[in-house]
């Protein structure tokens, strides 16, 4: 059994990563912290876990941690890279889910968080958890940066024509539309949030950043984007809408074929066929990303459509299959259910 | 493995059957039933399932059907009747998710069908699949007449009153509120829906015979009742308020206390501590059902709410209990799992 | 023109005041008082009101407000009372839309909001302002305390059958839904309202009292009764099942000609015919309380659901209605437009 | 007073229609044609308008036709075509909420609905009501071809820059988000249509014909450009948000002061400040198009989002827009009222 910490269990990620790990056959689960909920049941903050997990809520206590193989960290924006250090000296493996070690250049990280980062050489050491991306790497890491719900969203649908170099790297153009779950818990009130969508972060949002350095590497280019975050009226889901302008002539067709070959051994991302294209409903719940693709012969331009679920690939299930490679499992272990789709 | 036919494997309830089932260690679905979508895959209709099951739908065929061990039937109103004789002809035994073997008397079924049963022998023979009230005689059933998403939450909330003979059988009152699975696929259409909630069926509604059925049962005297349907926006849930006159003065610590000790070794039934109340998104996606209970002091009534997923412990989830205990498995085999709570 | 004070213009009862007013023809919006937007234009606040009203939020200075007809409170719970005696000193008309006022006996206050009242001199003079039961006294007050949402649906719905002695008085039981714009600004989360259903405060929510008091002039003898709120994930819209046995035998079509005469000369209520029941988006947006009623024969019970909009006719409108009464306007002037629907 | 017949009265855009109507001081709804509904009153069939508007609806008869000023047809798609030619010789004014009539050039209607036209000769002398771009010709107009919902939002939002050269006309991107209304009654299930957000008919909705005539119009140059529609979880709003490469640098507030500029006279126009940006809610209910900019400076990109609500600016507010100036009437008449916001 993989003894496991949640730091951070009572948030969205979290509660999300907890209820996923309640049902893996290999895991269990020794710590679940939460600064404010430490001393209550975990089912007495989310009782739909009564009766399958009734542990308490603790504080992070590192000598309890130390008897811990991992360590995932769901925790606010900015406290990740505080305690992440420490963590590390105590021998367990992380995976951190904020976005304190996703990045290869510590400069990127400054330009777009505004301060320098507190532990360079770890974020050098750390490896970017988008698993069909960085399998290997991951399987031998200690540190993982679980990539963000946009960016898993918006890497995996855009990568596969960016590795064949048929898109053009000037006009990517990258429009998300995200569920609520994605902006954590407590954020947005139900009345100004229902039967209402907005644009937000317009050319400023932090994931840019991700998007760019990751798609960069698959095209060995510098590649800058436009990527626009909308908030949609739903829970979980997120839909990006990728446009790209080909390099040369292509019909839906031949681009279905060579999204579907790219991720031919990829259990976890669904290529939709020629003429289809994903819902959100279609992957709430599940750890699959299912991409369909069309080409508007008019203009010559590859509209790429990727959808996920925000906190499970794009954030709990993503860091699971991270564990799962990191200690050898199958990689869809406690992963390889559908959908709820109602 | 226990072989598995579904019959109506592409309304809400045969769909969520199907889900459940993929994740059932001890089930190989054979037979995927369905009239409309016969010659395509499962996965086509209902993408969510894609890459995990990706099974045709077919007619259904007896010769076929004799292979299974079971059949789930969850078709349209009417239709079970006139399929099941054959059914269980072949040998396989049956679930039966509709309301026409739920009955023990076939007058009480003429009076609210308006019509004469077709095979009242049968009635005669099947077995209320409420598990926890029949858990004996089901798991020696053939025919299971497996109960509704309102009557399945409505009966566990009365019954220990009722059978502690602790309330005026003259004054209950059930005021039920669902989500639209409940009223099956494709009803109710988006803009009519969200935003609005209103009563239905007043005093009128099929369930209520069911529902006295058995608490009659139950209580060991004739029960007639008020039961209020309601439809609310959300997809899963139903949440069940009933009212009952105490006949001997009760504190709310005493009412949970005799709740607490009736299901206390009942693992779907969760009951609340006094004061606390049970909310549907604790119970979607699950197969629990959730019961909080109150004194109104000042009255001498009791107020007990029940909460479950339609479609779960209403329909399908329920079914697999049953087929878990006709089969001799654990009654939580691919049950016993958390719900979604987000 | 009126001119008009609103205090706690931004909460979710004072901006449909604000949007309601805008389209009053005889009146003059002067103060819009608002502690955390002060100096922001209510515009700014809530966009909609763009280019119709760009009026700055202001501390209240009471030297101002004496230049207003009327004041209009619409603060957080509590702070009514601290303010009120001050306003009606400038010589304004009050119409406070809290709790403060509605009592006829400062002990039934202090029981139920659990200390004494500070002004009970006032409390003596205000008057209840449900206009369709006081409407004389309405039109000669200085001081209303206009009814919640809750209660308005609740006493229209019970008052006909009570009036006439037609209903057991012990045996009465409101089981009443309500969207979130019920519970205030800023209280529920999206993630944890949107797909739920829940009751809460059973059998000792403060409203109760207020229900009592009115049915209780309304029939002449003191009426307890059950009131249980629940929380229904809609913005918009309170329906009210109310339970009631009947003295005598009665059909339906016998109650509801009583209901229809009962209110035959009140634009607002609009009873259903015999057969035909509310539903909240019929009154959405509106200042109409929709009531259909039902005799469950085999009971002998009467089963009414009424149902309004909770920040038109559950505060906001019935405060403008109130308004028209006090100035001598048209009653339904600025709310005679028909619900939203969708 | 304006006499007026609407033609598919009971469709989403014509109950819009008709309840906006109920509130012109200068209006009287003579003809609520139904098919479906003949014989029953409106307000049967949309409770919202009882007391308000019972008025039965009715088969059409050209002879009653004849005696209105002026006739909406909001009717299936490929009805209006039939029918217009002889409204229009009953010598009634006719504005046509459907596409049937939006074209300048019947080649392009044949293209993109497959089919020639039955009368181009119309097509010819109708005018494209889009008021804020052809308000001299509206008023002088027979025969007006209503824009919709997707045009009007996508039209409104690119055309200052494109009027000014200002944008690459080979890269402009409408990404565009509709709400459920838009697609018409009955037609989106709400278990499949809740918590979910898809694209659909991607570089082939027939929408895109529309608004590249318009913008083509405006630039003075052939315009193509990718249009992609999705549909969100809400009833009301559609939110584009478009992308334009810049021909030359500038900043968001160049580009603001822009769009300030070219709708300063616009009443039903209202553009953001600088760092704000529309969202649905503050435009439903209302007429408002609320529209917000931004550069992104990286790549000289201008990024704009508009927001309306399908069935007001989308249909019905701009067809009694239309109305208004046809007639002589102040163009705001009943539509100068604020959007709900909750």
């Amino acid at each position: 059994m993989i003894k496991v910490a949640v730091l951070g269990a009572t948030g969205y990620a979290g509660i999300e990563l907890v209820r996923l790990l309640t049902a893996h056959p290999e895991v269990s689960l020794e710590i679940l912290g939460s600064q404010s909920f430490k001393g209550q049941k975990i089912s007495e903050v989310y009782p739909n876990l009564a009766g399958i997990l009734d542990k308490e809520c603790e504080e992070v206590d590192l000598e309890r941690v130390k008897e811990c193989d991992v360590a995932f960290t769901a925790l606010p924006h900015g406290a990740s890279k505080t305690v992440i250090p420490a963590l590390l000296e105590t021998g367990v493996k992380v995976i951190d889910l904020s976005g304190d070690y996703r990045y290869d250049d510590a400069a990127v990280y400054e330009k777009w968080y505004g301060e320098p980062h507190s532990s360079p050489e770890l974020l050098q050491e750390s490896v970017y958890g988008l698993c069909e991306l960085h399998r290997e790497r991951i399987k031998k890491a200690r540190l993982i940066g679980n990539p963000g719900c946009y960016t898993t969203c918006s890497i995996l649908g855009a990568a596969p024509l960016l590795a064949k170099g048929l898109a053009d790297d000037k006009n990517i153009i990258i429009d998300a539309k995200s569920g609520v779950t994605g902006a954590g818990r407590g954020t947005n009130p139900f009345c100004e949030c229902t039967e209402s969508t907005k644009a937000y972060k317009v050319a400023t949002h932090r994931h840019t950043s991700e998007i760019e350095q990751e798609l960069s590497n698959i095209s060995k280019k510098e590649i800058i984007l436009s990527f626009t975050p909308h908030l949609i009226p739903q829970k979980r889901g997120i839909l990006a809408t990728i446009y790209m302008n080909l390099t040369k002539p292509c019909t839906t067709e031949e681009l279905q074929k060579l999204y579907a070959d790219y991720y031919k051994d990829e259990f976890f991302v669904r290529v939709k066929k020629a003429g289809e294209l994903p819902e959100t409903k279609h992957v709430a719940g599940s750890n699959f990303v299912d991409i369909g693709v069309c080409v508007d012969e008019r203009l010559n331009r590859a509209i790429v459509v990727s959808a996920l679920d925000n906190i499970v690939k794009g954030a709990a299930g993503q860091a699971i299959q991270n564990m799962n490679l990191m200690f050898g499992l199958p990689e869809d272990t406690a992963l390889k259910h559908a959908g709820f789709y109602l």
